[in-house]
């Protein structure tokens, strides 16, 4: 038994997210049901290269209409096709907007989701008084002007270890009830520029909750406009109240940048 | 009457070009019936916003699929709409794959075609084993290696004034029977570099043929990859000779940067 490691890229605009399932939760997503996922589309395409049945694990899920640059997964295969064929041949039969950008032999143990260190997400806004038609999928467009500096001042705070809690959209498994999962997570850097009509802003982390940089990124965004009072982002933390958080930002600004993996 | 000058980007994916009309051609293009045209949907909203008939006049065509960042177009109108509305008018009702980036008075007898001293077209190739997904629509893929200094050396001929005629296609209206039009151009400024998996060539010129920048590209490909001979620019510049062209370079790869005007 091979295993793989997979790099992959996609504009998620059109799926309902990584996950086939959605994990069990209060209210069930109803889109779900309607959209492809990209793990789904990955397996489907698997399964008719490899002819057997794929399981594809992931680093984790992103949500519906999230981007990836580098998400990474493994898959495990009795098939000895050359990693280079398999890959083109996925590519090949994949829709243009996933992308197998590496496939590669992993230690047999490897484990996508178990294995990884860290996450890098960036969330990009153009403020501009227009969107360019190439980057309309991937960025969210912001009237008016944003104080960079008052968000980068905000964002200061969440670097380091926190209880994210009030960041955690409702159904999510870190919620679920009699689990040991917990909301803490630690982010190792946090970094928001302007580059020109631009504003980037970064985050890596150990982990992340369901919606939670959307959520970060919204009250940072708030907090640009003068509609959150300076010190919202320490409060929240503080008090862990949902309440404080900013509306969660749309889902196109954001891409999952990397997945970090101890070296082997 | 104010003269405006707008700056347009667009993604030319499902447009037939620029141009509501081809110019008069042998043989009518088929397909410039059935798919719109950018000048056409600048035309259609400009007159819902302005409720006058409008000509918006570009500095040039550009080809089907061809995209833009920078390509410039003038209108006339009555209206006496402050420029930042009507931007905002006009970006709100175009498709998202059209974008006014920029609009400004102009003076009187600004004239985007006439008045153009000189553009910029970039071209992009992929050489990676995959195209990423934000950048399909924009980017040619190519398989295999390219040999990148072969393509600059077989480039540096193309600076400076020569008769282009063999890279001109048939139905150019610079090849039209009795205008005085010339398929002699200057070419400022000839780039190929490589950035990884990438080959990027510019060309900066006082005018370009119809399909000239895709032979030209489609000649240094052919070059790279070692399927045409060392030399070919220059023989195709000496003799004039179509048949040592190689095949045009798909349009999805081009993109109108920008085009420059005498400082007023």
């Amino acid at each position: 038994m091979r295993t793989l490691k997979l790099t992959i890229a996609y504009d998620g605009t059109r799926y309902a997210g990584w996950q086939v399932q959605r994990p069990k939760s209060i209210v069930p997503s109803p889109q779900s049901t309607e959209k492809p996922t990209i793990q789904g589309a990955l397996q489907e395409v698997l399964q008719q290269i490899l002819r057997e049945p794929v399981t594809v694990v992931g680093s984790g899920r992103t949500d519906a209409g999230v981007h990836a640059l580098g998400q990474v997964a493994h898959v495990k295969t009795c098939s000895s096709m050359p990693v280079l064929r398999l890959q083109r041949a996925l590519n090949a039969l994949l829709r243009s907007d996933i992308t197998v950008t590496r496939l590669e032999e992993a230690p047999e143990t490897f484990h996508a989701q178990r294995h990884a260190v860290s996450k890098r997400y960036r969330y990009t806004i153009v403020t501009a008084p227009a969107v360019l038609p190439f980057e309309r999928a991937t960025v969210h467009h912001v009237w008016g002007r944003l104080d960079v500096s008052r968000m980068r001042r905000e964002a200061q705070v969440l670097t380091g270890r926190h209880d994210f809690r009030a960041f955690c959209a409702s159904g999510s498994s870190a919620l679920q009830v009699g689990t040991t999962k917990t909301t803490v997570r630690t982010l190792s850097d946090v970094q928001v520029r302007r580059h020109r009509d631009r504003v980037v802003m970064e985050f890596e982390g150990d982990g992340f909750l369901y919606k939670m940089v959307r959520g970060i990124a919204g009250t940072l965004i708030g907090v640009g406009r003068g509609r959150l009072p300076t010190g919202t982002m320490e409060r929240i933390l503080r008090t862990k109240d949902r309440r404080l958080v900013g509306p969660t930002a749309p889902a196109r600004g954001l891409i999952l940048l990397n997945v970090r993996y101890k070296p082997v």
